[in-house]
This record gives structure tokens, sequence and C-alpha cells, in this order.
């Protein structure tokens, strides 16, 4: 791995964010280790700073910035958890930040992102206007772009959840992320390879969405996709600097229908009484639907955030 | 206070119950406290076993029983919490448990009674069917009756939700609870007069179900009265052993809308990620509601419990 993701730099990371981020609770239910069959230990990055893991990410790529860079701030676009994740992060160091939006975002993450301190700019919601718009903010003010996933400091920022994890649980015969991007997928397996070789790592992927799952079958990555789930975190297309990583370290991506995610999404509000987003009951779908096979294995199953339009929730 | 509701009692009551519940999480939001004006401690009964701080009353009334009771074993009628809470101590301490739930309850809390290893007794949906078939279980398994709140083993079992709340976050200036029965509200007034005597105790009531508001106003406590609210657990009449405690104790009952409720616990789901039932909100509902009253003071609010119809949610 190159220098960026070396054990070290991972260990860097998790020293670097410690003192900005929560270090999130591991749950247990007995009533779902019944259901599955094995025993579940839930990471829940629905209690981290921002309501998602993505909040690792984004505070250890600003710790990572020259004090040039910090002066000319940082940008992104997002229309979810990363640029609510990079706002509060660069307020929390007291930095410029810009969010570049879909001008039909829902009004409450733009509240989130303005609440964090950052400047909205809104523009048309395809990925081109994106694009464009973020040319503009980085010509306009100078700033640093940090994307969501496809960064090696955002990687190692991501690896932390698992780190943790695998402190606090220290056997665990399996890690289960979802996948979109693959930046908490990509950490959590560099964590995983470095710090407890004896632990596989697998990922769960909606089947509207299933990029990462033709990508790692088919050893070429799928760049264009029609993508449509209710797990909106996971729209995302698979990153370049991501997908190598899952190759050489993910052992399986098993892909979970919308039936299925609902379903894992209600046991996760009834059993753990805990919010959490779709995307986040992705993996547990998984391990439902391939319960036979996880029998009786220790696994991890990190829940990725909790930032949840309640009006919509599937029942 | 009589022997049963001494200081030395409740000590005991925690140390005989300890083994069997879960000391449950008090979570913290920079978000609610800024919303609020205050310093907020929510005590998370959501995580306690079977979902809600009934466990405690039960476990304990149920491990005071003496052997010949417990061969003959106990039994209750309930829709709700303390039906799924008794069953569940009554397997866990192996002796036989009945529970008599009229027939229009839901399936899943009928299922859930038999799932903790509960005989189920259906019944008309009104109260005197509910004692009539208290009564034939009785006269025909000699069970013990283990009522919801009217009882100071119950009162002593409640009262360590908030002996953990006072042991965890030892500086709090107030305590509120949701009150229905009254079971919770006289056990945390019990706990507050006997360990942190300079706390005040309040409580939230629904305004569509205010008998404890009235009783505790005019010094009479109210027998019957019209109940409608979303926050189902609270509409209960305020018990014959609760009245007297909560008239000593507790500094005032506030009601609030039920807007004012579904706000609150909008809040909660939405802020604290967590699954919570609509009784859970009114306590934190009254709090919002006096902001100004309560502004800067460092307020523990215990959060009842999260056993709640997901079809069923207000938003």
């Amino acid at each position: 791995m190159k220098d960026t993701l070396s054990k070290e730099a991972l260990l860097e990371a998790r020293q670097l964010i410690s003192p900005h981020i929560h270090q999130t609770p591991v749950l247990q239910s007995r009533a779902l280790n019944k259901i599955s069959g094995a025993e579940l230990f839930f990471k829940c990055e629905n209690f981290q700073k921002t309501g998602s893991f993505k909040a690792r990410g984004a505070t250890h790529a600003v710790l990572r910035l020259s004090d040039e860079e910090k002066k000319r701030g940082v940008a992104t676009h997002s229309s979810g958890n990363h640029g609510q994740a990079l706002a509060w992060a660069a307020q929390k160091l007291g930095i410029p930040c810009h969010v570049v939006m879909p001008e039909n975002a829902p009004e409450v993450k733009i509240a989130a992102v303005r609440n964090y301190g950052a400047e909205v700019h809104l523009c048309a919601p395809n990925l081109p206007a994106r694009e464009a718009g973020l040319k503009a903010v980085q010509d306009e003010f100078g700033s640093v772009f940090i994307p969501p996933y496809n960064h090696p400091n955002i990687i190692a920022g991501q690896s932390t959840a698992a780190a943790e994890l695998l402190d606090e649980i220290p056997d665990l015969d399996l890690i289960i992320t979802p996948v979109g991007g693959g930046g908490l997928l990509a950490g959590t397996a560099l964590s995983t390879h470095y710090f407890a070789e004896r632990c596989q790592v697998i990922a769960g992927e909606p089947e509207g969405a299933n990029d990462a799952f033709l990508s790692f079958y088919s050893g070429e990555r799928v760049k264009e996709h029609q993508s449509q789930t209710i797990a909106d975190g996971l729209l995302t297309t698979l990153g370049e600097i991501n997908f190598p990583i899952i190759q050489e370290l993910v052992s399986d991506i098993i892909t979970v229908s919308e039936t299925e995610i609902i379903e894992a999404l209600k046991l996760i509000y009834q059993r753990l009484k805990i919010v959490v987003e779709p995307s986040s009951a992705v993996a547990f779908a998984a391990i439902l639907q391939q319960a036979e096979r996880y029998e009786n294995r220790r696994i991890g199953i990190i829940l990725s955030g909790g930032n949840v339009d309640l009006a919509k929730l599937p029942f």
C-alpha cells in the first residue's frame, strides 16, 4: 500500500482525529442474534458527529492540509452526509468551507450544512452542474477539493471505525459494511488487514445500485450505471482509488433487494431501538440473507449513519 | 415512608435487580441543549430489557416473592409494557406467568408476551373484562397478582432508574419523568429524596390524560377520567399508593399538547438518533414548553421506553 495508506498512516489517522470525533458505541441484541443465528456487534456510526461515519474522513482530510491550504479553505459537492461532515470539520478547525448542493436537496440538509457555518452554492441537480459549480468555487476562492471517498486521507479516516470496533471486540470472524463509493469499505478492509488478519471483510450493496458488485466480479470498474434504491447514501459509483483496495482485501460483495433492506431496517428500529438511515441496513440485510452461511460467526456490522428524513421512512 | 419504601429498601432493590437488568446509557446532544437552553441528560430506558423501565419493577416484584408464591406463579392484566416485562422477569426466574390481554391488542404485543414464555388469556377490551379475566386466572392457577404501578415493590423497582442516573450525573438540578400510573414518578421522587436532596422532581403529562395534574393540584385523586393521547403508555389512572408520594415529593406536573409531544418525539429521533415511544417524549416536551423557566439548569430526563408501532409513528 502507498504511504498514505500504510499501517502507520492509519494509526496516525486515528490519533489525529480522536480528539474531535466520538468513539461510537457497539450494541448487541439477543433478539437479533437469535433471528440471524450469528453473534452480531453493531458499530453505531449513527451516533457519530454529524450523524455518520463521514465525520471521520472529513476531519482527517482537513487535518492533513498544509497551513497554506487551510487558509484557502475546502470545498466539495454533496447532497448528503459528506457535505455536512466537511462543513462541520472545517468549522471545528476554523477554516472556510464551500459546499455545492443540488437545488432540489431537502431544505433540512441545506440548513444543516449552513448551520455548520459553510457557504452553500446551489446548482442544477446533475453531476456536470455539480462539477461546474465546484470548479467555479475553486476558481473564485482557491478552495481545496475534498472528495467524498476517492482520496487516501478520506479512506484512512474512515478506517478508524473498524479499528475502534476491533479494539473493543478483538476476535471477530467477519466485518461487513455497506458499499457506495467505497470509502468506508476500503478503510475497513485496510484496518482489518493490518490489525486483525484472521478476520474477513465483506460488503452489502443494494441490487438497485450494484456497481461495486459488478466491478468486483468482472475485475473492471463499472463507471456508468443507473441507480435506484431507498439506500440513498449508496447511489455513488465505486472510486478509482477504492476499487483496487477492495479487490485485494475484500472477500465478497452481497447484493440485497429493497424488500430485504426495509426488513433489516425495521428490525434495527424495533430491536436495537436506534434511528439509522436505510443505507445502514444494507449490511445487516446481507447477513440475514446469508444466515446459513454465517451461522454462529462473530460478526461486526458497521451502521453507517442516522440522517434520515423521518417523513420518508418505509414503514 | 413505610419500610418497603425506605432508603434501605430502595438500595436493596437496586442490588437485587442489578444482575438481571441493564444499566442503561445516559445520552447528551449539543443540538438539544441549544434548542432547550438547558443541559439535558437523557436516561435511555428504551434500551432496557423488554424495551422499557417496566422491567425494573417487574423483576423486583418477582424477586420479592416467597418461595411458596414463586411456585404459584404470577399474573397481571396489561396491553402494554408491564405485561411484557412481567413475562420476561418470570421466565428469567423460572416461574409461571399469566397475562390477561384485550383481544384487540396488537398481534405483535401478544406475540411478544408469548415469546417470553407467558400464557396469554384474551378478554374483551374493557376494564371489567380484564379484571374478571385476572380473577379467573388467579382462581384457577393461584397466581399472585403483580399490578403495573400501584405496589411498593414496583415503585421501589422503578426508583432504580433515577438512582443510576444520579450516580452517573450527581449534580442535577432537576429530574423529569412522564406520569401515567405514577410508578416511575413515585420511584424517581423517592430516589431523589434519599440520594440527591437538592434536586427537584417534576413530571410531564399529556393534556389529553391529565388526571395526575388534576389530582396533584386538587389534592384529591381523580379516579375516573376520559383519556386520549398518542402517548398510550400514559392512559392509566394515578395509583392510590403512588399519589401521596407524588404529592409529598414532586414539585410540579406540567401538561403538554399532542403537538408538543410529537415535536419533542421528532427531535429525539432526529437528534439523539434513538427510537422511543411517544410516552417517552412527554417529559422532554414539558421542558421545551417551559424553556425559559429551566434555562441553564442541569436536567435529567427519563425516557421511559421504545416499544412503538413503527407503522403508527406520527411523522
